[in-house]
């Protein structure tokens, strides 16, 4: 083995380990932004969503994502990882899959955050499974895995930004749209806020999220030798640090009060935006990203919230689904290597522009599929009796706190 | 220096930083997983186990578990690190020392959750000063600093599943027997539930323990140039992974419902079961040495509540002592080199069963003795006033929280 | 690139993600130590200081700290990082400017502790634009950046006791003097204790900020491959053990109960003590520093809070100022290169003495012509009726907690 494989081997456990603690991220932020009421039930979706994730992934979605192509479409072998290499892409397989299994939770992770608060937890399983087994993975195919989208069309996503986040945050829509708004979310067709309740969580789970993305992106590369991966780090801090910023300064000229919920999804709208791109963008060309997404962010978050009328308790939709839309559109403007700004003309923006409605559309199409089969079996929602008096003590017999 | 040298020193002191936020980890979870009115002696507890357990170990631990071994039971130099050498087992000292160091408080931890809400703050002190000075440092050098067990029996332990966790949980089960049960937990001979009063922090504990437990385990190898630390990076995933969804499922068959103390604890379960053979087992064996654990756990739970009727609060007789027990007795089982159903016939269990039979037996001796001198001394318990009025107003003269 | 170019510049970055996470480390420590009325403006601070600091420090504040120096004063050039190398140091530039960005912030942040529960918002974000701007790079320059205090006078500060710390509790002190205290924080005279709201998830910050410490010291040699690292690592470790013990039964025998947020101090204590020096002093010199901070952070709260009568709800100026103070003059005494146990003569505390000094002044002038501009144009304090009603429900427009 030669130092370089074995540094990138070394690179990429640290980065999945980073990685792994954005679960702790996801559930501190599901958990501050939602009801206290329903605290357990979204604490109990997070760790199936890990476990399912790795499972599903270990057992059949790593086969799909990265196994022996057949047609640009799917991956078809190493099912359990048998006849797994060595090595892989310059480090150790090992390495590799462990990256990937970690990452593969989060894109069900994103859903579970739409859905909150009125979700069966079966129900959520049942899609979770579905997620990481099949919608995950093959998206990833078609991106990374050596599919139609990369390979044919030289569609760009560096960590995830359409393969991770786009595609959460359509599943998201189609949930949130397919469960319906939770019971007192909309009084005369009109929106109501339904506040937090625990809002230091919440940040908390905002910092551990922005730490653990030092993971996602930079280990992207898979290759630490390379320069890239500490650009991309410096890019993806200017970003969210820039969507802090613009999200504040927006919401205080939209709503005149310095609003915490939107200042915090802005530094992960700024986050999830420079995820397709953090590779190929400039410095300055990514704070202008991150100024964009946070303010992206917020008006997807009222065009949601009192247009589409779809009920999103954290904001998921807009921070994942919009913004790394937007991120992965971003690319063919920003790119350095053959951006729009760069005198690349529209043949990257084009493909960018094709890739993620093609995403889209699966996504979408795949979702309300599985959503549509769960809703006519088992249905989707808890009743009324279990939503007004909280999952917590329905569907798991306790509560998140006692005498606080 | 070779780069060989650089980078495993380099990888160690990364995982020990891993391995510290563990104390978090444990905080977050005994915290959670008791009541608020002891929420600050907890904490404190902590905070003393991990200064008393680095100061102890730099002091004399150290050398009772690396120093000069003399007749295979005990290390005997380099107290305060007085003659300490550049380089060891192949990294920079310091670094080996940094990560023995973390590790040490550890084992004294799990004592402090077992023995939660009751126990007199100096008496868990002392304990942790014999602990950290003693007990884990004597049973460890038999196990890791070239005493007998190793040495003579063929001993196998990884990463602790015995060192740590099984001794730890075998103080535990003392420590919770001589202290007695919580006042009120037992009512005419039957266990009453006594649960915790912040779940979302205990959630976040596990999840941080989980993400500490990737630098306990593929640390341990202190040898990033091996494949055996990617390996054991992704067995302690599939492990956790698998225990959290099998103690999910059998908590539901159990109980009915979907428990969340025992899904969180059955992660930990599955990190603590895979600890001592991380390095040896298959994918396929971790996932089923995760499934085992999980389920496991839980009947042990049961079976301290119910029958040995053992007051432990947040499980960590079941979780650390069984499952650490189960875990380094997996290996005779399901070890690729000289496990039963890999045709090593009997010699390899053999020497696990005697191995955890010696720690078992030595732990609960000792346990029994430190117990023993203190109750009969300054006494193990707080007044049954402290008790029930709490032991954050009483003995730390503080609320937790205030005005939540 | 060479090998060790790589690595080095990959542990400057992992270490890099370590400091970050010390945001959610002070936030955590500050919210938990302050009112729950006052937890969302407490969090809002925080972000907008991580935004800020690296925004400024990106677009200006790097190049007062690094650029061209200019008659030992100032750096002058490579604004917005224009003309930047590829390498600095031995390390990628973008690794190193990585780095530097995410410590930008933590200056800032120290003050935002003192100053919490009745500052502007607005107010406090001057301050912190200032901050990062000029009076943390300019101060850097002279220590780190190739100016006077380290060329000329041979001043010494590893990893930022006072470039960090001590300039930022020095602010502090200024900004706490001139917002004056909280309503009824004095009442005839003498100090009213208000006990913060939240003391596990303070707990919890002072563990992440440990971690993240790990990041914060060792990293500052930019360079894994000498052994100054690592002891740096330990020395660290050692430190913050010893000054948790230390205030733990210091303030026993002073308020005759063990005190939870001294404690928690004192852990944070040894840290700051250790920082400047943590590079040249013996693992027995870091447990003497961490004793003594442990002890001198009692005596500097009780002074500040009773002689000075100046509010600082953390302890922020005790813990960063004192203890930072304390620390690098420290070096003089212990330092095993110069130090006056070691036979160094009074040169290298000579050079310590003044350094504070110098480094002390200034900060001190600059906090002072700063917060009173902005007191004598839009003001530095909350009316009393935000005050008294809490920050969060008239600035923010929000409760941190709901329902709990």
């Amino acid at each position: 083995m030669s130092m370089t494989f074995i540094i990138n081997s070394m690179w990429v456990l640290i980065a999945s380990v980073f990685v792994f603690l954005m679960h702790a991220g996801f559930a501190m932020v599901e958990i501050g932004f939602t009801q206290s009421k329903n605290a357990v039930n979204i604490i109990m979706k997070n760790f199936v969503t890990v476990a399912i994730g790795v499972m599903c992934y270990f057992l059949i979605g790593y086969s799909i994502m990265y196994g022996t192509d057949v047609g640009g479409i799917i991956g078809t072998d190493m099912f359990m990882l048998l006849g797994k290499p060595d090595k892989l892409n310059g480090i150790s397989f090992d390495a590799f899959f462990f990256f990937q299994a970690i990452f593969a939770a989060t894109c069900a992770t994103i859903v579970s955050g739409a859905m909150a608060e009125r979700t069966k937890f079966t129900s959520y399983i049942i899609f979770c499974l579905v997620a990481t087994t099949i919608i995950y993975p093959l998206i990833g195919h078609w991106i990374w895995g050596g599919g139609f989208l990369s390979e044919r069309f030289g569609f760009r996503d560096f960590a995830g930004g359409t393969a991770v986040h786009a595609v959460g945050g359509f599943c998201a829509l189609i949930g949130a749209y397919m469960v319906g708004p939770r019971t007192g979310k909309y009084k005369k067709n009109k929106p109501v806020a339904i506040p937090g309740h625990n809002i230091p969580l919440g940040a908390l789970g905002v910092l551990i999220l922005w730490f653990g993305w030092f993971g996602f992106n930079p280990g992207s590369t898979l290759d630490i030798t390379s320069s890239v991966t500490i650009h991309s780090a410096v890019t993806t801090l200017l970003s969210a640090a820039a969507a802090t910023l613009s999200s504040l300064i927006f919401s205080c000229l939209k709503y005149k009060n310095p609003d915490a919920p939107l200042t915090l999804n802005g530094a992960l709208a700024g986050l999830v935006g420079i995820t397709a791109g953090a590779n190929e963008v400039s410095f300055v060309g990514s704070i202008i990203i991150g100024i964009l997404s946070g303010i992206i962010m917020i008006l997807a978050v009222e065009f949601v919230d009192t247009k589409l009328k779809i009920d999103d308790p954290v904001g998921a939709i807009s921070v994942h689904g919009v913004c790394g839309t937007f991120g992965t559109i971003a690319i063919g403007i920003f790119s350095t290597d053959g951006g729009l700004l760069y005198g690349g003309g529209f043949s990257v923006l084009g493909s960018q522009i094709i890739g993620i409605l093609i995403c889209g559309v699966t996504s979408i199409v795949l979702a309300f599929i599985t959503f549509g089969l769960i809703k006519v079996t088992i249905g989707l929602r808890v009743r009324e009796h279990t939503e007004v008096n909280g999952l917590d003590n329905i569907e798991h017999g306790i509560s998140a706190y006692i005498n606080l």
